[in-house]
């Protein structure tokens, strides 16, 4: 292959070359004397791109995966009921780790392509009169599906109910890309990945605590007679108490803290509102360039479709790996699969972490070349063009003060 | 502080510039059409690491602890019995975890400077006539206090009793640096990290499972109303099922994998005996200097010291703090740490990975300083001449052909 | 400016990630022991790229600039005729050297966009029946107009004319990039850079010189008494006979000189001519754009067009320079200006190096982003379009046989 | 070779992790509408390190030998008399390429080992009544043998005596390493390279230029006619007139200047007096080691020692080349050999740029590794002793701050 390749899967995402030179250092020893200097303030700063003050955030060698199981087994004992959804492959995957954790699962199961079902939540939330329910799943964006959730909602029916269970988030696609407000909602685990949001390459599980989760697991230690799910790896606990002084419990990945520390100055940098609008903008053009296609997502609700990863259905008759595979191996372009129930019938666009205009342009031209080889009956450049056109025509006040 | 920072810690070692140029690729897509043609190869030549060719080797985005805890999640059940000793702050932390999650553990409490106990495992398995053990844990390389142990000799006692239980071994700071024979030893459960012998930044849990262990896993989910410990994210089974057309059941740390690919053929080029012989070497010139210093090892029994670091106590009324602290402020010296039990008595010269002569020459260097600003009685350059005299009349055969 | 910048103009072109690991290396000493083993294979295969088996290359530290000089200092003495001819600025500029170098230049003034005029060559070379003309210069490829001159030709017209003349190639923009056949054509001083078809960083001037040049120098050093007008730093002769070990008569930039090997390694496995074909099919890309936008290059005769490097007119009344700023500011997008005559009037895509299909799209995206903020009237989409359109019409065998 | 080489030559220096990072990014356009933000503050703060008001600063894609050059070629005609002296390998290679510029040198040789000769520069100086040297040479660090010479002395007999001559300096291994005062010294032309003390890879003439130099320069190109000896590539003036809104007459070795902003960053946080202090005292070391080895230094006069490369004489009836030999070989460590003259009687150790004390104490162990193989009659660790012992009982202020 000659050239670049594009990344355009909805993570890992473009590592920016900042972030490449700051993980471009010599090993160091995490137990050094001065680590303290350098974690505390980082650990610090993480909690204002989740937005939370009263929290901790929590960073774990470790994939996004572990992220989820971190929330369940510190908090919740065998048997616990939690009431969850699946609508796409990674929500799914989710309920089904609760499973296999011997949690007790209220699963709802939805079409692909819809969002968290807010009004399934409340009947289902309503009915525990009980309070069995321990902890509430959200997928805040569905990668598989390209579909955003609103966890604002969830979190209203709770306080409506004064239902105490805890609220998890799944939030590997959207925290750091699309709005995502800790303390305003209330969110007691949210789980983020460093390949996405975040800009990094993957190997760092990001995790959101709440102040009552983390009573919560004070509490429990107290009868550690019963039987809980064992927290070990992943114990919040005993991180939370190591990171005080600025270490951990075993070994971090250092490399990847130091490019953490980079990601994090460059999200606050740019600013939260502003990196969410960007990627607001450049997946509305993504979503212009689909319309203008004659193609439509995969999101069955307009309004919940994602600003970090577009899926688009192929028409009836084609295949979508069709596309996936010329645009991977004749044009270097990696788009997402479809995965478990939608393979073959959507490709994806990812749209998040380091992107801007030109890069967009890029993935969508080489899904037109793609596509062009699959076979799909579409004008060429149209998609490009509409995107072109979009930009050109709703420019942000910083770009237009780039002068 | 001006000029390079040595590293003179039992891990992180340092970086070899080869390893550190694979990992300076952009990010990837783990789903790539064509990854299995990178990734099955690469697991199968870490079998030739561990020296097993019936077994597996899983690599997790984790830390070594992860390892550990992988180990007993996959093959234990709540309360199952597991045979284990504590001689310095690793071992113990083991059998600390064995604890938390919940196992009934027969722990054997040495002196901080000793071995794995052979004697009394032997005893603890004749008298187990039920096999209610059901896993045996040995620290190969206590990285607290410089010691190896024998875990050949365990395995002939298991062998010698008829003893079904598993043979898990933390070869964290051992494997790809000393004597490791997974199949010859019949260890089922191996654990190594990526921060040590391969020569790695933190980041990547690596785990030989015997095909023994495979079997046990396979026949458990038969019974799965049986009360494990809980899988999830350390889960052989799914590891290996996605393994296998070169995939992952999550999202695999891909820079790290390009790095490992890296080390892995470092350390078949050198071949495995040259390392091993070279780490021997290095350790030597080491363990003369320490001698040369009037110093003598934490380690109880000479046959015992390891060849990946050296624990070094200072003599009574002096505090190994302030060697460490001189060592890393004044001259970007790292050595390790007095952990637990040998706090303040120990300072730790680390000798594994990327090394050679003149690495160690520095490291020396570097302690001597220290030990000048620390106040500790010797001759300055006495340990670093006692390690270039020893390096002298000791040349290997390949150094001696490089004319 | 959030997210990749795009290198558009005509060198530095794009680093490929292996050319930028090949220079990731510790600093070395340029006169080790076995530095030969590294420098002498390299230089052969750089004979390979500039197809010449009798003459040599030689890399110097400098810019290209630096190898228009050295060809002028070493062969030619004060008042010696040289000829040459201004169609573009750096075409333009050779001959203001020979002026300042104190040559006696017949310099041929043809109209910007203006190839090589080889009639007016021809009629040159037949007047000068005393062969008082040295040297003949060529500049291969006008970078600031794109436009291939046709040096074959004026290699005949001297075979023809049987005239001794020593011919000159300008390179820079061309070789490794479009065919250069320096035994072939006869060519006996060809001047590259790094920065270019190489895919490097600038810092090397690389520079062919034939045998027969080569033995002209020598016979000059028996006449010393003569004014020639000093080699020093671009000494031909005491390069060559320092290279012939392997060394350099002064500092060598090594860490470039490592580059320089990946990338002769890749131009090599891609093939020269597949490298040829990929230009052309690429720049061709390039010029369906610019007629889908309704505008028309800077090259006057389409024959002339460069693969390397498109310069593009704006219509009467629209700045160039808005679009090159907007690109730059707006989109980071750096297009190459218009230098010189064609100040405002030109922009210029470069199409060289390390180059695909969907990099050339994201060239093309920017490129109508800005057209768009600077007003010029075009269809948005059209241009991406219509390379799209040839690409996928026109796709080469090995695209094909990439499934 | 397994692990780290070891740089112990007088240039290249090691890289510091800080500088190779900043050359770690993407190329980019020299010709960029905002380059001057970067390339005017970087020329500014280059005048500090030179310690030039006055004066300025020209960076060229070139190695130190071309800086050489462009001193001579901007000043001076064919023909004028050059005052220098030959007291090693590269100031006699300067002398050389003032012979074949056809500049009329008068050369004052000396033995190897001396330095500049103040009292024989008087003389000539003095009996030059009519003013025809027009340029005197100081070759103020010889690389060869280790020897600093007086630069302030020279330039006090030219202002004793009015005597107009420019003062040209050699800075190659000296400027940023060790005391250098341009303004002060009343220095024309000072000539650095980016492979010594600016701690870079080898690349860039960094040529300073005093304000006496630019005038003449300009009144010169009143009188064009007169026979110069061409300037070209290296020419003062178009470079001056180029960079003073931040561009350069030819494309620039951009990736090297982002380094060199880097180091100059480096130089002047530490402050050039604790650059130099640092230098004493590392070199002082290495000389207490070479006295406890029993050997002495090629520097006959213990006055002219030179801070920043030893040359190390070794005992009659050994070669120097057995020593550097083994050592590159069989420890990975490069010591300078002996140029010329002195060929096979020294080894030198390089002890500039990114140094600190344990990187000397890693050369000096290697050295005597070295020297074990090669025969020669010391006691290990003694030289390594010696410096250690120095290091501790000389502690700078800032390393006892470092607490």
């Amino acid at each position: 292959m000659i050239g670049n390749k594009t990344l355009a899967v909805p993570g890992p995402t473009n590592l920016p070359p900042r972030v490449a030179r700051a993980m471009a250092v010599p090993l160091e020893d995490h137990r050094a004397p001065d680590m303290g200097e350098f974690i505390v303030p980082l650990l610090q700063d993480l909690k204002k791109i989740f937005r939370t003050e009263t929290g901790h955030v929590l960073v774990f060698p470790g994939s996004g995966s572990g992220g989820w199981e971190a929330a369940l087994r510190n908090t919740l004992r065998e048997g616990d009921r939690v009431l969850g959804a699946s609508f796409g492959q990674f929500s799914m995957l989710w309920v089904e780790m609760c499973c296999q954790l011997r949690l007790n699962v209220t699963n709802i199961d939805c079409r692909w392509g819809e969002a968290t079902p807010v009004d399934a939540y409340r009947r289902a939330l309503e009915d525990d009169k009980s309070h069995a329910i321990k902890a509430v799943l959200v997928c805040q964006n569905e990668t598989a599906t390209g579909v955003t959730s609103d966890v604002a909602a969830i979190r209203a029916i709770l306080d409506d109910l004064g239902h105490p269970a805890l609220l998890f988030v799944d939030g590997v696609s959207s925290i750091a890309s699309i709005e995502f407000d800790m303390d305003g909602w209330g969110v007691d685990v949210a789980v983020a990945g460093s390949q996405k949001g975040f800009m990094m390459p993957t190997g760092l599980a990001i995790v959101g605590v709440s102040a009552k989760c983390m009573q919560l697991i004070a509490a429990r230690s107290l009868r550690r007679g019963d039987t809980d799910i064992g927290y070990g790896y992943w114990d919040f606990a005993a991180m939370l108490n190591a990171n005080k002084s600025g270490y951990f419990p075993y070994t971090p990945a250092m490399t990847l803290m130091r490019g953490l520390r980079e990601s994090t100055d460059m999200l606050l940098e740019e600013g939260l509102n502003n990196v969410f609008d960007r990627h607001f903008r450049l997946a509305e053009g993504v979503r212009r360039a689909v319309a203008a296609w004659g193609l439509r997502p995969c999101a069955i609700d307009p309004a919940t479709v994602s600003d970090t990863v577009t899926a688009i259905l192929v028409p009836e008759g084609s295949d979508a790996n069709d596309v996936i595979k010329a645009a991977y191996r004749r044009y270097g372009v990696s788009l997402g699969g479809g995965l478990g129930a939608v393979a073959g019938k959507v490709f994806r666009i990812g749209h998040l972490g380091w992107l801007n205009e030109t890069m967009v342009l890029q993935a969508l031209g080489g899904a037109e070349l793609a596509m062009c080889d699959a076979g799909l009956a579409f004008a060429p450049g149209s998609g490009v063009g509409a995107a072109i056109s979009y930009f050109n025509a709703q420019k942000p006040a910083n770009l237009l003060a780039a002068e």
